[in-house]
C-alpha cells in the first residue's frame, strides 16, 4: 500500500464542517456505486484496513460498508480532485452496494435524453 | 427527453440546504470527471435544456459547465440515488472537465493497494 502523505494532509474536511463526500466507484465494471462522506477518522480507518469507511451523518458515527451485510469495499485506490474536497474510491465491491439489494444506489432515472 | 416527474419532485434539496450534490460520469469512457452541486433552478435548467448547470458555492449563483471554456457536458441520463440526496449526470464531456485542463478532476493519487 502506498500513500502520498503530502497529499493526504491536504483533503480539505473544513469546507464541509469535517466531511468530504466520496464517490465510490466498482473498478471492474466502472459502475458508480453510491456517494457516501468521510470525516479524517473514517479516511485513515480505509486507508489502515483496506476496506472502505464511512462517517455517518444520521447516526453520527464511523461505520465499515459491508460490517453487518457483508457486502464490503476492498480499495484499490483513492484520489483526491482538484478542490482537494471530494475523494474516489475505486473499488472491489463484494455483492451489492445497495441496501435497498439493488447492485448501485443509482437505480432509477429521472431524465434520459436521446442521443443525437 | 422522457422526464420522470414523480421521481424529480422526490430529490431531497432539504437535506443539504437546498442543494444536492451531483457526481458527474463520462458515459462514453466511464471516467468519474467531477463533483459538483445542483439547486433545484440548477437541476430544471439541465432538464430544460440538456446541458449540465450547477450551483457554485463560492461565487453562489447558477452557472453551465463550459460555458466559458466551452467544455459544455451534454446530458444523455440523469439518475437520483436511493436516498434521493445525491444525483448522478451521465454525461458525453466535450474536451477536458476540469479547469486545471486535466480530464478528470481526479487526477491524484492519495493511495493505491496492491491488488491480492
Amino acid at each position: 500500500m502506498k500513500v502520498n502523505k503530502d497529499l493526504l494532509e491536504k483533503v480539505d474536511f473544513e469546507k464541509g464542517n469535517g466531511l468530504v463526500p466520496v464517490v465510490v466507484q466498482d473498478i471492474d465494471t466502472k459502475v458508480v456505486l453510491m456517494l457516501a462522506y468521510a470525516n479524517k477518522e473514517a479516511l485513515m480507518k480505509t486507508i489502515e484496513t483496506g476496506f472502505a469507511h464511512y462517517y455517518s451523518r444520521s447516526r453520527r458515527k464511523i461505520w465499515k460498508k459491508g460490517e453487518t451485510s457483508g457486502n464490503v469495499q476492498r480499495i484499490v485506490k483513492i484520489l483526491l480532485d482538484c478542490d482537494e474536497d471530494t475523494l474516489l474510491y475505486l473499488v472491489k465491491q463484494k455483492g451489492v452496494a445497495c441496501h435497498t439489494g439493488e447492485y448501485s444506489c443509482f437505480f432509477r432515472t429521472v431524465a434520459e435524453f436521446e442521443d443525437e
